[in-house]
C-alpha cells in the first residue's frame, strides 16, 4: 500500500494537475487530486465509459475549493492497469481499493451514473468508510435503463459534435448551449489527458449497468441498507436512466435528500454546475 | 390603493416587527414586513388555517437578510377585513389586491400548502407581476389530498401540545423534537400576536383546497401555464398532501427544480429550516 503523496496541489484545477498513481491489490490506478489537504475527501466515480478528464473542470474545480477531491480511473479504465470488471461488487471492491491505497478512513462519495451504482454498493457494505454519498443520472439496483438504446441512437447522430451532446443534454437551445460549454471544458486539458476507453473498458461496464438494473431488488434492500446521509440528484429528461429512478431511491432510502433539475438529461450536473456545486456544498457542510 | 409605508423594519424580525394595515378593494389587510427595502420582495402565502404569527421566524427572518419578505393575512383570515373566500380563484385575486396595495409590480411568492395552491393560481394568471414561485407542501390542481382525515386524526390526540406536531411532523424523535422547537420559534411573539381563526376561516378554506384537489385538471393544463422559475419542496411523509405531488407538479411544469427532504411531514421547511433557506436563497438569486 502506498501513501498519498503529500505535496500541496491547492492551486491546481482538473485540467492542470498532475496525474498521479499508488498501487494496490496488484493495480496501479491513475489519479488527480484536487483542493485542500484537510477535511473529508470526496471521490469522484465516474460514468459508462468516461475517464478521469470526462469529469467537468468546472465541477470539481469548484467543489475542490473546500475540500480534497479525488477523480480516479477504477482498475482497467483510463490509464490504471487490469482488467475492467463486468460487474458492480467487483467495482465497488477495486474503488474500496484505491481508497485504501490512499489511506482514507473516511470519504465522501460522488457517484455519477454507474459509478452511482458503484456508490451505492460501496456505501451499503461500507458503512465507517462512507461518510456522505451523492448519487447523480443513476439507477437503484433493479432500476429503469434504457442504455444501449440510447447509446446506439446518440452514436447514430454522426452530425453531433460529440456523443455527450445528445447523451447527456436535452434538444431545447439552452441545453445544447450549455453542453457546448461544458464539451470546451472537458477537452480544455490539452496535455497528459488520460487515455480514452475502448470496448474492452466499455463493454464490462455496459454487462456491469444492465446486470444492475436487471436484477431484481424487490424490496429495494440494497437502498434501505444504505443509511448515511445521501443527495440524488437528476435530471428531468434523462433518457438513459430515467429521473423516475432517482424518486425510487428517495422514497426507499431512510436518509435522502432529492433534487431534479428542469430541461436536463444525464448530464444534468454539468448543465446547472453553479446550482449543482451549491446544492453539493450545502448538503456536505449540512 | 395606500402606498407601502417607508419606514425601514431592517432590524425587526417576524415575531418583533410592527403588524400593518393596507386597504384595497374594500379589504383592510393586516401585514408584517422585513428586511431591506431594496430587491424583489419575496411574498409568503400562508397554509390552512394559519394567520401571519403561523410562519416560522427562523424562516422569514432568515430569508429577510437579503430581500424584503412580507406575511399578510388574505381576505378574512387573522386581522384581515372581509368573508375568507371558498376557493382558490377567490383567494389568487384577493392576494393580488394585497400586492397591488403595496404598489408592488413585480413579486416573488411563497405559498405553503393551501397557500401554494393559491401561489400557483397566481402564477399563471399574472406573468408579469410573478418573478419566481416557491412551492411547499401543496398540490397541483386536482392533485391528492388527505386533509380532513389527517385534521380529525391530529385533533383526537389529545395529549399532543398542539397539533401542528402530528400534522407537520414524522413519529421520529429527530422530527419531533424539530417540532417542539418549532412551536418555541412561533410562540415567541407575546404582544400584538394575530388573531386565532375560526370556523369562518378554516371552513371556506378547507373547502377551497379539497375542491381545488377534486377538480380534475387532467392535462395538467394549470400547471404547464405556469411558465416562471419554479422551486417545489416537500417532505418524505407528509401526509396531507403527499410528496407524490411535489413530482407530480415538477413533471407537468416546464421550469421547476425539485426538492425532497427525509423523515419529514407537512413541516419540512420548519424542521430542515437552514437547509430550506439556503435552497432558497440559491434559488432566488440563482
Amino acid at each position: 500500500m502506498t501513501k498519498m503523496k503529500t505535496a500541496s496541489h491547492d492551486m491546481a484545477g482538473l485540467e492542470t494537475a498532475p496525474t498521479l498513481y499508488v498501487e494496490n491489490g496488484g493495480i496501479r490506478f491513475a489519479y488527480r487530486q484536487l483542493g485542500p489537504s484537510t477535511g473529508t475527501p470526496l471521490v469522484l466515480l465516474q460514468h459508462f465509459s468516461g475517464n478521469i478528464d470526462a469529469w467537468d473542470p468546472a465541477v470539481v474545480n469548484a467543489l475542490a475549493v473546500d475540500r480534497p477531491v479525488i477523480a480516479f480511473d477504477n482498475t482497467g479504465v483510463g490509464r490504471s492497469t487490469g482488467q475492467t470488471p463486468d460487474n458492480i461488487a467487483a467495482m465497488a471492491r477495486d474503488a474500496v481499493t484505491f481508497i485504501d491505497a490512499l489511506g482514507l478512513p473516511k470519504v465522501d462519495l460522488l457517484g455519477f451514473s454507474l459509478g452511482g451504482c458503484v456508490a451505492q454498493q460501496i456505501a451499503a457494505e461500507h458503512g465507517r468508510l462512507v461518510r456522505k454519498l451523492i448519487l447523480v443520472g443513476t439507477a437503484p439496483k433493479g432500476g429503469e435503463e434504457h442504455l444501449l438504446a440510447v447509446l446506439q441512437d446518440a452514436f447514430s447522430q454522426t452530425e453531433a459534435p460529440d456523443p455527450r451532446l445528445p447523451l447527456f443534454f436535452t434538444k431545447s437551445p439552452a441545453s445544447q448551449s450549455a453542453g457546448l460549454a461544458f464539451l470546451k471544458r472537458v477537452k480544455a486539458r490539452t496535455e497528459d489527458r488520460d487515455t480514452d476507453n475502448g470496448k474492452a473498458v466499455t463493454d464490462p461496464q455496459a454487462k456491469a449497468l444492465i446486470t444492475w438494473c436487471a436484477t431484481p431488488d424487490p424490496d429495494r434492500a440494497l437502498s434501505r441498507a444504505i443509511s448515511q446521509p445521501t443527495l440524488v440528484v437528476s435530471g428531468s429528461h434523462d433518457t438513459m436512466l430515467p429521473a423516475d429512478n432517482a424518486y425510487t431511491m428517495f422514497k426507499a432510502m431512510s436518509n435522502a435528500q432529492l433534487m431534479l433539475y428542469p430541461d436536463s438529461g444525464h448530464g444534468a450536473l454539468f448543465q446547472y454546475h453553479h446550482l449543482f456545486v451549491s446544492h453539493v456544498q450545502t448538503f456536505l457542510e449540512g
